[in-house]
């Protein structure tokens, strides 16, 4: 299995005020083409720490992927320490300059000194010119070992990795055996009850094969990992193995996809041509953010209404204010009258309804912060659940739409 | 200046499943905290790796933090890892059980045997309860160094950090320096533009005084930070460079908070006694979930509309089929109906509305991907402008949000 390294440089990782959502991305890239991420390293912007940190990647890993300080600003050195590391120098390169101008005028700017500068590129490295940033992609070949440095910009970055790097990687190292995955989404269990049930059969498992228990805001998303030189033989394994798991887990089992919950709901929509809206108090918008994230939400995402307000849930979604009065926002009555209404408004096919106390203020002794009652209603059918979360507002909102989601996955089948 | 590395566990963090944003919390708390953050590093469930990782660690750091590894499950095995690492073994511990218990009984289960293996701790590290979840933190003294070692999930990880981590690493390094950022929001340049305006001032600054660019979508933040063992003699040089840089870009600078955007605009609002409301179409409810993301959004935030079909943006926001025919969704008259409309129907006194191509498709000769226009209601005075982002969906999302931010706090002032 060829061995990666990811280095990501930037002052800003490490003073938090930047996540890094960057190595996540090649990561994944990574992995699904069949390498094997092992090392995940952050420097800051300072010469000696990314040196170190080059040497110790070339010490154990095969490929080296760095993203970041390649801005046109002297606050960004990450071009000129590599000069240094591989003992070279920067050389003109017109070819560079060409593709920065393009990129420059296609925002209408003009090229200044500063973004010229970007066509200065390290002698001894292929270049790979970046079709949509200023700052190009350097591959250099050293001891057997591969190194590329792309831009720490995220568009920039899965440009170059989708367009570029994956695809030369994949030519480079043919031979690179196979990793599999295969996920299952567990309701009804925590971790550890799970886990207990699963005992003998994590036993069972050979040695290339492992269980990796990965519980996401409100549901257990379970990974079999299979690593083999042999693609044929671990993909048999993986099924015989998964086979074996949906037999103990029977029905708690409502999802076997690798997709995350909503790309997997998206998806599901789309085939089924079935039109949603979401009607949201408590996850204030998140719930309609994971689906309009997706490229061809259009297809059938119709709106929503983030009702944060008693008034904007009568006035927009025509819950009754007796309702209001009588039951509380935080209701089986109201979230059914929220999914009811919103499906009404926007003429979908499937809602989605939430309303809960986020916190962490706003709890009472009857509906503590973490409270939470979700309403989903499909072909005119509602059907609502209540939840009792955490006292973490960021975690309360993530469940919710992850329940809330996984509620309408159930009610429409596969 | 005391240094710190993060090591962040697990096999999820390297195939790209999890974005690591453990490691960002913890970062920007021990800065705030005068610590300096130097390293990252992430690696899987390994044995090798963990312990290759912990003693390179303890090579270079003063205090090492390590998130992660600490589940009831097989997969997990941090606390096996640091019981080797420290020659030591696990014990029992009485007050951990029953912290567990109560942990456990809380959210009304039954402790079963696997979690409460928790309860088994190093022998020679001093343990913190964790009042929030089941896997207590460890706090281990070696050659004069710091290791501690806390659990993965983030919001036990938060708690631990604020709660017990912080202020006991204060109290253990009372002489640590003092680290000083400041930050302004720079509208109107791009990065390279902005680093020619600026070369004399950054040439004029001393060692200890950093400038750096932060480009976030749309706007870019600059951030003096200045290190010194004088706390008093630190703010007084950065409060005169940051005079200076004012004085360079005068009304460019749109603000000089340390918040994001969305945090600054929460508190003036909150100060203000303002009430907003948000009309979405590219953005897709992510505009609306940056405010509600904020505990204590519900004092100004009356809701929104996420509008993504047009019989939405005519049926919820009363924005003129007429209109829509004319002009076309992405356009001036449409975006300043979608505020006029989400006004009145929310009752606010201000609102943000923001209809574009996010693309990759949609996007035609006259409108392409990445054309987004934004208008901001406030005293019933709308302004609206017109954006050419990028090309791609996630970038042109976030700005659209940045930039309507930035418009309705120029609208509003300090």
């Amino acid at each position: 299995m060829t061995e990666v390294e990811i280095i990501t440089i930037g002052d800003e990782l490490l003073i938090g005020q930047v996540v890094d959502t960057n190595s996540a991305f090649m990561a994944e890239k990574l992995n699904q083409a069949g390498f094997d991420i092992r090392w995940k390293t952050t420097v800051g912007d300072i010469k000696k720490d990314i040196t170190d940190a080059l040497k110790l990647a070339f010490s154990r890993a095969s490929i080296i992927l760095v993203t970041g300080g390649l801005g046109p600003t002297n606050d960004d050195i990450t071009k000129h320490t590599l000069c240094d590391f591989f003992n070279t120098k920067l050389v003109f390169d017109a070819e560079t300059l060409k593709t920065v101008e393009e990129v420059v005028g296609q925002s209408g700017r003009q090229l200044n000194e500063l973004t010229r500068s970007q066509a200065f590129v390290p002698q001894n490295c292929t270049v790979i010119q970046n079709r949509v940033g200023t700052a190009p992609v350097t591959w250099f070949e050293h001891d057997g070992k591969i190194l590329v440095s792309m831009p720490g910009v995220p568009y920039e970055m899965k440009w170059a990795m989708e367009n570029e790097i994956i695809p030369r990687l994949k030519e480079r190292f043919s031979d690179t055996g196979a990793i599999l995955h295969r996920s299952f989404w567990v309701k009804n269990y925590s971790e550890s009850m799970l886990a207990q049930k699963l005992t003998q059969f994590e036993e069972s498992l050979s040695d290339f094969v492992k269980l990796a228990y990965l519980p996401t805001s409100g549901v257990i998303r379970l990974r079999l990992t299979g690593k083999h030189s042999d693609a044929l033989f671990i993909q048999s394994v993986i099924n015989a193995e998964s086979e074996k798991l949906k037999s103990i887990l029977g029905e708690d089992i409502f999802s076997d996809t690798d997709d995350s919950l909503e790309v997997s709901l998206h998806k599901t929509l789309i085939s089924k041509r079935l039109t949603l809206s979401v009607a949201e108090s408590c996850t204030g918008g998140k719930l309609a953010s994971l689906f309009t994230a997706q490229a061809g939400s259009s297809q059938y995402f119709q709106g929503g209404v983030v009702s944060y307000s008693n008034e904007a849930k009568i006035n927009m979604l025509g819950v009754k204010s007796e309702t209001l009065e009588n039951y509380g926002a935080v209701s089986q009555e109201v979230v059914e009258q929220m999914a009811a209404g919103v499906c009404e408004k926007f003429q979908t096919d499937c809602a989605i309804a939430v309303s809960g106390v986020a916190g962490p203020s706003g709890g009472t002794p009857e509906k503590p912060v973490g409270t939470v009652w979700i309403a989903i209603s499909f072909n005119k059918k509602i059907v609502s659940q209540q939840f009792l979360f955490t006292k973490n507002r960021e975690t309360n909102i993530l469940r919710s739409c992850n329940n809330g989601i996984r509620m309408l996955m159930e009610a429409i089948g596969k």
